[in-house]
Formats: structure tokens, sequence, C-alpha cells
């Protein structure tokens, strides 16, 4: 038997705004430095992709994309510094629950 | 904003053994003593809540429920006392899982 636990964060409307897929998108949008890329290593649309991110930055009533444009490389896409501290303070929560939940499951006798 | 956790167990092939609708229906059947009314009370079917079970006592290799043939109130059904144990671990173990998680929400400054 193992355990799995799923950790996300909602809006006030019981809406979503961070979980595994935005997480993802994020991430790949930091590391590729542009939106396109990161649909595209996720096989998202490009439609698609945008779409999720208009509406994490309507919930969160901020930006979460900087975009450069022109200049070497052709612009792009980066997160902002909040958006960057909102990930990184969701995946250490989220780290530790998963932790928590593997110790508690163990000392369960149910593992 | 607010956190949210999901905590389940499945079985080493990943196949779901037991979250939040099988831990109603299994509340349920222990609160009623009876399949056909814990299906009902949950808005399912009775075929649907029997296959359920019957899946989760196959993933288990163990029976969960033990069905009680005539005399006062014509039958029904109760939870073996493996299966009271298991879910009882399961909600402290949920419980738990739980409460950390929005301790650690509130600590983050998140919240």
């Amino acid at each position: 038997m193992i355990i799995k636990v799923k950790v996300w964060l909602e809006d006030k409307k019981g809406e979503s705004l961070l979980g595994d897929g935005r997480l993802r998108l994020l991430r790949e949008i930091e590391r590729t430095g542009s939106l396109n890329a990161a649909a595209e290593e996720l096989g998202l649309s490009y439609r698609d992709a945008w779409g999720r991110i208009r509406k994490l930055e309507q919930r969160l009533g901020a930006p979460v994309l900087e975009r450069r444009i022109g200049g070497e490389g052709g612009g792009g896409s980066s997160l902002t510094p909040d958006a960057k501290k909102l990930l990184e303070k969701y995946e250490k929560i989220r780290g530790r629950i998963e932790k928590y939940a593997c110790a508690e499951f163990s000392r369960s006798g149910l593992a």
C-alpha cells in the first residue's frame, strides 16, 4: 500500500490557483524563457497555455509573466518576482507535506 | 488564498484503494448496517456501490464487508474488523496531514 497526497492552492471563491499543472507550466517558462517553448515542451497549445496563465493572473489580480520584447533571442517571457516567490513557497509547503505524509504513513503500520 | 489537500491510498499497481468516496461509502454502511441503505444515502445505484466494494476487496485481497443473513431487520452488512482498522488509520493519517498542511500554510505567509 502507498500513500498519495495532492496539494494545491485555491482562491476564496474555490477557483484553483496553483497545482501540479500550473506549477509545471510556470517552471518550464522560467527554464525556457518562453511561453511558446514551455507550451510545446508540455504538449499544450499556445492558446491553452496562455489561457491558463491569464486565468491565474485574473484570479491573483496580478501579473505572473513579464514579457521582454525583441532584443537578442527575439524576446520572451519570464516570471515576475512575486510569481517566483509564490512558486517557491508552494513548492516548499508541498514538499514538507509530502514528507510529513510519508512519515505518518510509515508510522501507521499500513505501509 | 487557501490550501487544499487530498490524501488517498493506492495499491502497488497504482490502483486506488481508499479515498474520499470509498471512505464515505464504508462509513455509511457502518452507520446504516446496509449496503443498500448506504448506496441510497449517497445517491449511488446498488450496482455501483457494490462494484466499488468488490473492487476494493479484490485489490486488498480480503473482504471488507460481513453479510448478516436474515434475523431481526432482515440481515445487512457490516465492516470486517480489518476494514474498520484500515478506515480508522486512514482517517487519522488524513486528519493529521490536513492539520499539518494548515499549520504550514499559516506559517508560509500565503494565507
